[in-house]
């Protein structure tokens, strides 16, 4: 049966869009058919808003509420320029570090990457290159900022974002090999790389800092081409992780 | 002597924000210290407007004309929300492509890629890997678009990007090697790249068009990892552009 949204739940959805909100009820929101369905399948919905279009599409969703609701009702609690034919908010996952597995997998490392879209696009590439961990210093952009969730294109399913405090992390660390990239690091095609590890990705504008570079003992360098030309003085810092990942793992299909 | 803004002036440039009156007018903008430094060395500056702190700091400007304002001056004419200082009118470069060099060099080819961050962060990458010419088909979005200009992070100074018929261009190429990305193709660790040649990369939503797809004699697969594994349907295009770009130069630098 169709009824209007509330009031609550308007305010609600949209209170989400704050990092305060989101921590106080433990909620955050996704939007789109695609992404939706993918979370679905991982998180814990309590609450789905979406068209008759979506549910007659959908016959068995595991939420613990529906609300069908028009076009024009779903308008109201979407960030989106172009709201699509769904809304659903998803209790934010606990996740715990195992340590050990930081000894036996690829991980990646976020020393305060600040601009969503960034974030859910390393995201994305953690997810295709199968590395399970993603570990963000604690100023890094929040995971669940509703920009974020957007960029992920649902790989937020598939891989585990924690929250650390990095320095803290590494020095507790014996033994794992751990990687970032400098403009005065090695050539990372020629370097020996390792199938397990963490590899460390900086901050957009002032890349690794000063404490994480303490813990780098393996330094790389993306070369330009060709190398005595003047260019850009950096790449992006999501373009820069597919580059260091793609590289790992071709070492490993090989 | 510091003047406001003429009312010309103000309309001039934010009418800047639409194609049309771009390709009426020649002009494109730029916002940004960096930005602006960069493309002065490369293209004809018709005007430009800026903060008494930036013109302190450039004694010689190369512009047909500069006016100095204030903060709140800026603002006006600005597309960011916290306008920098400096805002400058360029002449849009008339490129020709000689086709020769297509035989020569490695190159890229964008069939309809539409997003404006997608388009000036593969720009950026082109920039990093000495990728002199892009090529894009005429429904790619417009590389002077500001949002563009402002994500190639002045590597727009250093790329040559050309609007063209793509498969009137490729129905003419005789022995140049025509690369592309395809669900379907060949693990690109293990294929045979050469230092010369085209890499098409397609649109965000449809991959590489039918009418393209018929010119590709060499299809191109990025594996995932593990392959066995669930994972996201595709890369961006932007990281997929660079994890081509990079194993190409990787081979010719060994």
């Amino acid at each position: 049966m169709m009824e209007a949204l509330s009031k609550n739940t308007i305010k609600l959805i949209t209170s989400l869009n704050r990092k305060k909100e989101r921590d106080e009820s433990g909620l955050f929101f996704a939007e789109g058919p695609k992404l939706v369905d993918d979370l679905l399948n991982t998180f814990h919905c309590t609450l789905l808003i979406a068209t008759s279009d979506y549910l007659s599409a959908h016959k068995s969703i595991k939420a613990d509420a529906v609300q069908e609701v028009t076009k024009e009702g779903l308008k109201k609690v979407s960030a989106l320029c172009a709201p699509q034919s769904v809304v659903a908010l998803f209790k934010k996952p606990t996740y715990h570090l195992d340590y050990k597995t930081l000894g036996s997998q690829l991980s990646l490392m976020l020393d305060t990457v600040q601009d969503p879209g960034n974030l859910g696009t390393i995201i994305r590439i953690a997810d295709w290159f199968g590395i399970e961990n993603v570990i963000c210093s604690k100023e890094t952009v929040d995971v669940f900022n509703p920009k974020v969730v957007q960029a992920t294109m649902g790989a937020l399913a598939r891989v585990r974002v924690h929250y650390l405090d990095l320095e803290k992390l590494l020095m507790s660390l014996k033994g794992v090999p751990v990687y970032g990239t400098f403009l005065e690091g090695d050539n990372i095609y020629e370097e020996t790389l390792t199938s397990s590890g963490i590899i460390v990705m900086g901050n957009e504008g002032n890349g690794i800092s000063s404490v994480v570079k303490k813990y780098v003992d393996r330094k790389l360098y993306i070369p330009n081409f060709p190398q005595s030309r003047d260019t850009s003085e950096s790449l992006n810092v999501a373009v820069a992780t597919a580059i260091v990942c793609s590289e790992f793992r071709r070492r490993i299909n090989r």
